[in-house]
């Protein structure tokens, strides 16, 4: 099948106008210009999105699909409070409420163009249920929190039990990684065990990192709200405690936990020296930058970790944490927050955006191989954007216009590995009514 | 009529679950509840909206209708780049381009709720006459220009002249108004003489003001790019400029340009004493966060100038140096914006910007008697949001997820004046795809 649009973005090599995508077999087998490829594949079915843009579905580099039923609930907190309110409420639902939960984040995610997650699972089964539903792509992680290195065997081999069941359930499409959660969460000594494991079980690794000023001040000083408040109401007020005199990135480098197999998201409170860090270690970055403005943590910087060289995605967080699943305003929030307070607009620009919004994501997750691009050979995940929005007129350069201008209702088509997914503006084979109304009363018992 | 919604916002008072308003002649008579709407006017015609916010309509500060086709075109420059390649492009376009592309701006304001522009005008007829084909509510100010204090009375008499047409031409909903461009641009004396100016015609005035670091250290030293590049671009480069050693508030002030007449437009580069300056003065502020952020100016301290009792409205400033005439948009990046530089979730919050966008904006042109609120006795003014979009659920606080969570397209119902305007998507009497080519056209003669 071939799919023609005004403009096709391969990401990889410039937008071609008047352009189109074979898809053979769920892969990519042909990309270029359309009059090419209806001569070389001349009795192909051709499927014309006219006035539209098509490109690589986005990678939403780090959500948690689970959360989705918060959206709206905390949006007045910042980090520390807002912490210590998540933990609280969610200990009120139960597995079908995070079912319903996943189910949604996993719908918003495929209208709005986002075909591959990067997914912390605190439970798990709710989420790799929703991306098998909406055949979604993800990798998905089990997340693992632990404080008392005596409790080191018995975590892993609960990870273990967990990894097992998850990859029972997991879709084609999913992958499973593992993920210590934070540097105020999980011991140094943890964190080392969780690096042999990953790389032993040939997985990815992700962990949040340098996220807020207030886990800063608790690697660094061993002191603040995380220290107090928050260590009492896991119940953790009796494990020691020490401050490490340095960053969290330096923190997790002596516990041999920075390698390329490491996804580090967020990365708000680092230094140039914590740069320098990352890129000898060869350390991926999910870019968080609504998430991270939301919770008042700052800025992450992000033309300065590109500068650096280091692979860098972007992703949503989770609706705890943000409002949307929506990749056109991260892109876009990521380059205003940098002119804004860098004041300047030469060293974040809108094609890098969109390149971490796709291929990034893609490289941080260890996905590129698959998809991130229209490139032959990849896997079809393919979006289509309608441009009959006034606010795609006048348009010179359709990266241009997306970045800045583009919504995730303009997202009318989405293609997951070939199978479509999402068709004028039609989910396939799902009752939105009914996981809307399961959401719902998810929510209603959070009040 | 009688127009029923699952919320409705008055802004002056708190959401209403299931509320209703009751427009006669084009005004507002009643608000509250829909069963107590319905029993005190037995006999009227219900609209029922049902899953929807119905709130007044946004009221757009500042925007430049006429440069709309700019939307796109000059996305990657920093303030004074951006000046100086705006100036030159402007020169291309004619009389009729300006039309079309006010046109354009017009259609997007009335599509994404925006039912009032605080608008700038250069040009000056094809706004007035944008304005009058869309039934959209402006104060629009006739732009001046002026270094040269010899010339002052022959400027005065031309803004009497455009002043004279501009009546003539200007819709039933328009106020004019004058606006002194900028203090790099207009000489104190010629500030002095406009706000006498519009004090005696009973018009508001507004100025571009404290926009970028490069007016600032013009201001103050008489040095920078627009001191040599502009100044020679223009053809000021014999007109002499002293330093005057202050910011450009407190110049402004010197000149007596500051009362509660004047609408300040930016004050990013405000100082603590600067906003003294702005309250001691009663001015009104226009925040154009996107805007500034777009052009790296920074990030005015919109918290700071409300906790200090300023009326402040929001606008999208226009399509050249921003993307998107987006009053969403705009509500979402000034509290992004401000919670990520500030690291501080409490001065700024959803009511507050919600309230700037529509209140506020009304309160900064001088329009509050009537519109920017939803009560009684005001002129109907009203937008109505779809929430059958995924990124609705759940929701509490309706408040909260407008600001938060809402997109422009996401608007469905637009009444200005009593007048349906915008009605399931649909423009009234309007030749949209007509617009557009003529916008494109425009756009055309700027590559």
């Amino acid at each position: 099948m071939i799919f023609e649009a005004e403009w096709v973005l391969p990401i990889t090599s410039p937008p071609l106008a008047q352009g189109a995508v074979r898809v053979v077999d769920g892969r990519i087998d042909d990309v270029g210009p359309a009059t090419e490829l209806r001569e070389r594949h001349p009795d192909e079915t051709v499927t014309n999105f006219h006035h539209a843009i098509l490109l690589p579905g986005f990678v939403n580099a780090h959500t948690h699909l689970e959360y989705s039923v918060f959206r709206g609930f905390l949006d007045n907190l910042a980090f520390p409070e807002w912490m210590l309110a998540f933990i609280g409420a969610r200990r009120r639902l139960n597995t079908d409420d995070y079912t319903a939960s996943a189910m949604l984040g996993a719908m918003e995610c495929v209208g709005s163009g986002i075909t591959t997650v990067g997914d912390t699972m605190s439970h798990g089964q709710a989420t790799l249920e929703a991306t098998k539903t909406f055949g979604l792509r993800a990798c998905a992680f089990a997340e693992v929190f632990g404080v008392d290195d005596a409790n080191i065997p018995s975590v892993l081999r609960n990870l273990d039990q967990r990894m097992e069941r998850f990859r029972s359930i997991a879709g084609p499409l999913t992958r499973l990684g593992v993920s210590p959660h934070a540097p105020y969460t999980v011991s140094g000594a943890l964190y080392r065990a969780l690096m042999a494991y990953s790389m032993g079980a040939g997985v990815k690794m992700a962990t949040h990192v340098a996220e807020s000023k207030a886990e800063a001040t608790f690697v660094r000083n061993g002191a603040g709200v995380l220290a107090h408040d928050f260590r009492e109401l896991v119940g953790w007020d009796e494990v020691p405690w020490m401050p490490t005199g340095t960053s969290p990135v330096k923190y997790l480098e002596q516990w041999g936990a920075l390698n390329s197999n490491l996804l580090a998201v967020h990365c708000v409170q680092v230094s140039p020296a914590d740069i320098e860090v990352l890129k000898r270690n060869d350390v991926t970055v999910a870019h968080c930058p609504k998430s991270n403005a939301k919770l008042a943590c700052g800025i992450a910087p992000v033309a300065d970790l590109l500068a650096a060289g280091l692979r860098v995605g972007i992703g949503s967080d989770s609706l705890a944490s943000n409002n949307l699943l929506d990749m056109f305003g991260e892109m876009r929030v990521a380059i205003l927050l940098h002119r804004a307070s860098q004041q300047d607009t030469e060293r974040l620009q809108a094609d890098q955006v969109l390149r971490m919004a796709t291929l990034g994501g893609a490289q941080v997750l260890g996905l590129d191989d698959l998809v991130g691009s229209l490139d032959k050979g990849k896997r079809a995940d393919l979006i289509a954007v309608d441009m009959e929005y006034s606010h795609f007129a006048p348009i010179d350069d359709p990266v241009s216009a997306l970045v800045y201008g583009a919504n995730q209702e303009d997202v009318f088509f989405s293609m997951i590995d070939g199978n479509i997914v999402y068709s004028r503006k039609k989910f396939a084979d799902v009752d939105v009514g009914e996981i809307t109304e399961r959401a719902m009363a998810a929510r209603a018992r959070l009040r």
